[in-house]
């Protein structure tokens, strides 16, 4: 056997076992707020910008100081942690259970897909806003970089089967697959979710099935 | 072919097809109360007896006019509805989310089996009480009638797994088979998990694997 021959047998192991493990780090993200720079206005004051907390996973977000109130026809959620930094339209994401709370049906959308959701009303420090669109409740989604997304062996709008173990194991289907250089390996999804499997801090999911390739991607 | 061969063959055929629609009705149940009939007492006057709200799936049980409030360390849950009748030991159902808002950790556990699980405080309206372990997180499970069982060819005890479809589409693995000439065919899964499935009123699940065979049941 000469060398080239064993170069290749040993890429094509290590290739194999990589498309075998795919393992993804789960996120499970509580309700919070994007905001336009406009409504960090009216919401905190005339040319207020938002203070840092600490960053997030994914490359220059960061959880701000500052939170919020929504107000919903049925009831309130106080201390809703605003995410910086402020970006074109406000998106308001919550938990199924924290809809029946306010009172209103947040449609399960991707992250920017906002149009036709839910209304909602927000009372910052300084003033209230009621938009017409905005409140979601995000989709389950992996993001990842380019080079996963070809060690796994999927594409940026395919949608993925994700294996959870544990004493309330569950396949979660329908898992938008979002690829980008910037991004960082890591699937996000929301409270009711990450209950509903009991999945502890730091735990992993699989990906176990490519249900579907190519579907479109919000922003 | 002769009319008994006919008949067999039938026979085959509906028993396989029967075996492949293995659907079965969901309930999510909200957070709620089995009182012992000593704590009824206790919660709600000397001699008191639960009053009838309304019926609920499985026979005999009914949900009660009465109502208590959870009190845990880090905060109250009002409004928590007791089931009747009332029976041996007093067990709190609330779901994970539940665990966060009062600030305990419920463990997942069947119906019946309490031991070492959580404490919890309770108040009715003639006194409180609190209880050294009893609360806990119900593990899903599918009451079955007998002859589902047969139709379906699980057995008490068994683990299955029940895909649930739509655009939150998941499958649950480690459903609890619960089997008893008493029983109506139902799955039970909390709020979270109907949340994360984002299950409606009248949805149905299929068993499509059985995990393991033969599991003790709690009571």
């Amino acid at each position: 056997m000469d060398k080239e021959k064993i170069r290749e047998l040993v890429e094509e192991i290590v290739k194999n076992t990589l498309q075998k493990a795919k393992h993804v780090p789960i996120a499970a993200s509580n309700r919070h707020i994007h905001l336009s720079p406009e409504h960090v206005e009216r919401l905190f004051g005339k040319g207020y910008e938002l203070n840092k907390l600490k960053d997030l996973s994914q490359p220059n977000q960061f959880a701000a100081k500052e939170t919020v109130t929504l107000i919903g026809p049925k009831g309130k959620i106080q201390s809703v942690r605003v995410l910086g930094p402020a970006r074109g339209s406000t998106q308001v994401e919550v938990s199924l259970y924290d809809g029946f709370t306010l009172g209103v049906k947040p449609p399960i959308r991707n992250s920017g897909d906002i149009s036709g959701s839910e209304s909602i009303s927000i009372q910052g420090p300084r003033g209230q806003i009621t938009i017409n669109e905005g409140l979601i409740c995000a989709a389950r989604h992996i993001h990842m970089h380019t080079s996963d997304s070809e060690a796994f062996g999927v594409s940026d709008g395919d949608l993925v089967q994700v294996k959870v173990d544990g004493s309330r194991g569950v396949i979660f289907s329908n898992v938008l697959i979002r690829v980008s250089p910037k991004y960082k390996l890591e699937m996000h999804i929301d409270l009711d979710e990450a209950n509903a499997a009991s999945i502890k801090n730091g735990q992993q999911g699989e990906i176990v099935a490519i249900e579907a390739k190519g579907q479109v991607s919000g922003g």
